[in-house]
């Protein structure tokens, strides 16, 4: 698909490749959508080149509204965003999608699929990506905020992170985001597994998708049960916030303009409130966090290899020690 | 369903509720199955009590065989393993299962389900226990070790680790394994996609499920070329073992007692190739790795709360040092 290199010809696609972060960092805040897609690809890759690119970008960074998307599989999600994507097109605004896929290779289909779902975007200044993580789910903890980053620096404004499930890492993601809508579909089931899910906590905005099918109504009703019962279930939303439930039709693009409608309203009540502030701080917060467990972690495979630890490790195979025991000295010889 | 409580009057429920984590492990060790489920309760929430029963149990242990098995949703392998463990239970072996779930709260209906399917096993002496652990992947680390462990003390073998999915934290559970047994389904894909997963190297053991389906012995053929290939693609078997391939029809329980051959047979050659020690050895260190990891982790909290901390985070909220600059002088002040 186009949708990521841009129209650039073969000689400047070379020149790209060879590009510092840096340069290319440069390119892509002048609009130049091949050098974005490669500082993607660097984000992804991690380590210092990936680094690099977030002491360039945060400093430019703070205008684009971040919005989660997640629901269950089959839910729809993409068709919605896609069409939110027109509408967002339409009304010349510059909309870049993260669709991320932390759960598993075999996966991938579905996001190739969701991308062929997107065709109709093509010739719009949309931006969409996908990144997968295959054995680094906890990359994405790292990756996620850098591609954002990235995509806010060059000029993107919403920028939409999709999730392809709503299993807990799906769920910490799209919780990262100012504003997260869950998208489920008609069927009691869907809505207890969204409490299930923790989804109650974390929505801004809920969408009931397909809604020209039976038991749309029911969702709707079961939604606003649990939302008003969530004070007592120990489930309220983090921030107080009661998410409106939007009905959508998304193969008619019926409801879109009221997603958007519901989805500026809440970025209204962040800004008003101040409570953006709180968000981007506390989403900061735990990407930093996220940095200090990956910089020990690096860590501990020296330790591990150290002769004091090689020694514990020993004596807990040969069961004179536990692994317990094992661990808390080997923590105590990283602590000195 | 009774299987994981045993017969066990109200009384003696009682005095296991409140018994210690030895009494506990004690009684287990007695064939107390109610004191064993409600050890691996204890083990699932962690903390420590879940330590103190590692410290009990770890020098209790060695002697089971630790079967991992995998594969695809929908490949079958629940009715697989029951039909396996009912082989087992009649031929008096007293066989425990952990039925693990990584992936997410909207999965619990399939192990659910899966235990239902196990119902021909109830009086049997067989334990099946499912650990859902919704929030807490990285808890598995610790829980499926120690849950093992408890198993291994209480007298059971082999232990089976069944896991619903094929991402990557199913496929390194698995692979923790003495010996792992990979299943697919016939078609294509699943060949394909147990090769894009990672599972060519860490599977000992490939059944071929609903072998009455066409396509059964097209997956078989792609699986053997596959393997005849998989020194050029890099996905070699981690120790050089050609993996067997069993053709099976669980629902008939064609092909189980193949299935316990072939892994009776990896279970023979790790013993005389003396790799079972160095196999336990690296399962031992990556669980004592995930404690240290964990250790280090608890003090995070702590570290980030520091004065010093906060200001790195202020800074990094108000743009003028990155998140990256952030973390590496965090890092600094935990190391002192």
């Amino acid at each position: 698909m186009a949708l990521d290199e841009g129209g650039l010809g073969r000689d400047l696609g070379a020149s790209i490749r060879s590009a510092s972060a840096s340069e290319l960092f440069e390119q892509a805040r002048n609009g130049n959508r091949r050098a974005l897609g490669r500082l993607l690809t660097l984000i992804e890759t991690g380590g210092e080149a990936a680094d690099e690119i977030t002491e360039l970008a945060h400093p430019e960074t703070g205008q684009a509204h971040v919005i989660g998307v997640t629901g269950a599989p089959g839910a729809g999600k993409s068709t919605m965003t896609g069409q939110l994507l027109k509408l967002l097109s339409d009304s010349k605004h510059q909309s870049a999608v993260l669709a991320v896929d932390p759960s598993s290779p075999l996966t991938g289909g579905a996001i190739l699929g969701d991308r062929i779902r997107m065709d109709h975007l093509a010739g719009t200044r949309t931006f969409i990506r996908s990144m997968a993580t295959r054995g680094h789910s906890g990359g994405l903890a790292l990756a996620v905020p850098a591609a954002v980053r990235a995509f806010d620096a060059a000029g993107y404004d919403p920028v939409l992170i999709e999730t392809v499930g709503v299993g807990q890492v799906e769920v910490d993601v799209a919780a990262t985001a100012d504003t997260t809508v869950v998208v489920v579909t008609p069927g009691w089931g869907d809505a207890v597994q969204a409490n299930k899910a923790g989804l109650l906590e974390v929505a801004d905005v809920f969408v009931v998708n397909k809604s020209d099918r039976p038991g749309a109504s029911d969702a709707r009703r079961d939604l606003e049960l649990m939302l008003d019962l969530s004070h007592i279930t120990g489930q309220e939303h983090s921030s107080g916030y009661r998410a409106p439930i939007v009905m959508v039709n998304s193969i008619e693009a019926d409801g879109i303009a009221d997603v958007w409608k519901a989805i500026a309203q809440h970025r209204e009540h962040l800004a008003n409130s101040g409570l953006i502030d709180q968000t981007r701080a506390s989403r900061l917060e735990s990407e930093v966090r996220s940095r200090v467990q990956r910089l020990l972690g690096d860590g501990i495979d020296e330790v591990m290899a150290t002769r004091p630890a090689r020694q514990e490790l020993v004596d807990a195979v040969g069961r004179t020690i536990s692994p317990v025991t094992a661990a808390r000295r080997i923590v105590a010889i990283v602590r000195g």
